[in-house]
């Protein structure tokens, strides 16, 4: 329901307004928020745009758009190993519907609060639906998680499982499933603590093999990928039996795991201590001097790539 | 003209990739900039969205939308007295168009470069044509301008002069206003200077009397206007000679000048430093304690307002 005479300034304060927080020295309702940086810190920053009918289907839960328009920011930020400390939250709406907003500032802030995020500004405009977040954190000097540290002879890795939202997306009717899709997780914890043991990550947004092209073209190097040992949820082994077709989904994109490369002797602590945060890490291959990115068979025989990821503009 | 199988890495690369700043300690090309704060400072930032149909028309030229893209952005970061440092660009658009991209990036890097603003982040996505900027700045920690510092007794000033934008925008055929609407200068050194003399400010986007507004409840006072006061330039006075005619433009939005408070023992001096980078600034009412924003003739009748600003959703 629109409602009438309701301006831009009550829907923000009604929906979006919250506590202070401390770590933000000033907060919504000025031209610009200001932000008190920690010393021996950098801040990461980046953004990304979800549009109705492209990121998300046009009658797609208010909730979940708001989660997801805050997830898929946050997992940038995790791919960098950064601690998130505040968004900015830009809303283009074909109206002032109340009963959305709602819905979606309630989606927005109950991953934003799980991870200590304040919302320190934005903009609301009318227009065809679309949700551009910015999201900031906080990383030690120097320590951030790049794209371009990649080494021969890494060990590739990936947190989690892959699959389960290009499966929800073709269609396949599963609880689980469908949360992977509109309620990603972003990988925070683990990022933080890959810090200290991996030389590159990505996440994986755009599917595996765009996103590891885009650590080994910034390296200068390439990748073998075993396409046995990606990782499948046991939802999606039991809903898709097919390899061949689990395979597509695994390689479809939309799963917000981290992709990284480990030294070898790296491995084995960073498993260890992503499990001490209830987070899986498995090998999938092994970083090498030929450029690009190439999946095998256990035997090595090399697989045709008939999925190289989500290209936004072919 | 749309080009096939130019993917959205390809297009970043060529129109929008430019040398590294050394402000910025890693720029486009990874899932998350990082920025190293200066020692001293806070961070400001802001964000805002250019939707085509609202904000300028569907065929507006490309050069102009991408510097009133960054323009809105750095106006918003002058009015808190920040130097603006660097930019993320959220692109959302129907297709991907080599010569209209080039010329969107021509007018954004006019503008970033004219104020040593770094492009370090965006998105490109595919959707109805809007764009989303944030804009960060730095400001000498605690002295940032704010909405909230205005008192009883300050004087109300506003910088350049008022109602050009909106004139152009009712169909007034002049270069010089069109340039004003489409290609807004953002008040940043006078931002700065005006730390040393202002207690409140805000940048003229709404409207006068709507953004004044916001001043006046942030700060708990109210303001008395005088319409003979409110600044022309020479090219509105010629084309809309009804005073009545050009006070609707003058209050229309869209400016991008900057209003203030100030004691009345820093007038002079704040004049005087503007006038050395060549921005006039006018008084033109006082902050009164009673809430509310009133326009007043010269001999103290009370004006109608029929123009509040521009209001988002209503």
């Amino acid at each position: 329901l629109t409602e009438q005479g309701v301006d831009e300034f009550a829907l923000i304060q009604r929906y979006f307004q919250r506590p202070a927080q401390p770590t933000v020295a000033l907060g919504i309702g000025d031209d610009a928020a200001l932000i008190d940086p920690p010393a021996g810190h950098q801040l990461a920053i980046c953004t990304d745009t979800l549009v109705a009918g492209r990121h998300f289907a046009p009658d797609a839960a208010g909730f979940d758009i708001g989660w997801k328009s805050l997830a898929v920011n946050l997992s940038d930020l995790a791919a960098m190993g950064a601690k998130p400390q505040s968004a900015l939250l830009a809303l283009t709406l074909p109206e002032a519907d109340a009963s959305w907003l709602k819905a979606f500032s309630e989606g927005f802030f109950a991953l934003a609060e799980a991870h200590g995020v304040a919302l320190i500004g934005g903009d609301t405009t009318r227009g065809p639906l679309s949700i551009t977040v910015t999201a900031i954190g906080m990383v030690p000097s120097g320590r951030a998680l790049r794209r371009d540290g990649a080494r021969v002879g890494d060990m590739v890795c990936v947190t989690g499982t892959l699959g389960d939202a290009a499966a929800a997306l073709s269609g396949i009717d599963s609880v689980a499933m469908a949360m992977r899709l509109h309620r990603p997780e972003p990988r925070v914890a683990a990022g933080a603590l890959l810090r200290e043991h991996a030389s590159a990550a990505i996440d994986v947004s755009d599917g595996l093999l765009a996103d590891l092209g885009h650590v080994c073209a910034a390296s200068n190097v390439g990748a073998d990928l075993r396409d046995d040992l990606l990782p499948a949820s046991e939802a999606l082994l039991a809903a898709v039996p097919d390899a061949g077709i689990r395979l597509r989904h695994q390689l479809g994109g939309d799963d917000y795991e981290l992709c990284l490369c480990l030294p070898p002797d790296n491995v084995t602590a960073a498993i260890e201590a992503l499990a001490a945060v209830g987070v899986p890490l498995h090998v999938i291959g092994r970083v090498a001097a030929e450029p690009g990115v190439r999946l095998r068979t256990a035997d090595g025989t090399l697989m045709p790539q008939a999925h190289s990821g989500y290209k936004h503009f072919e």
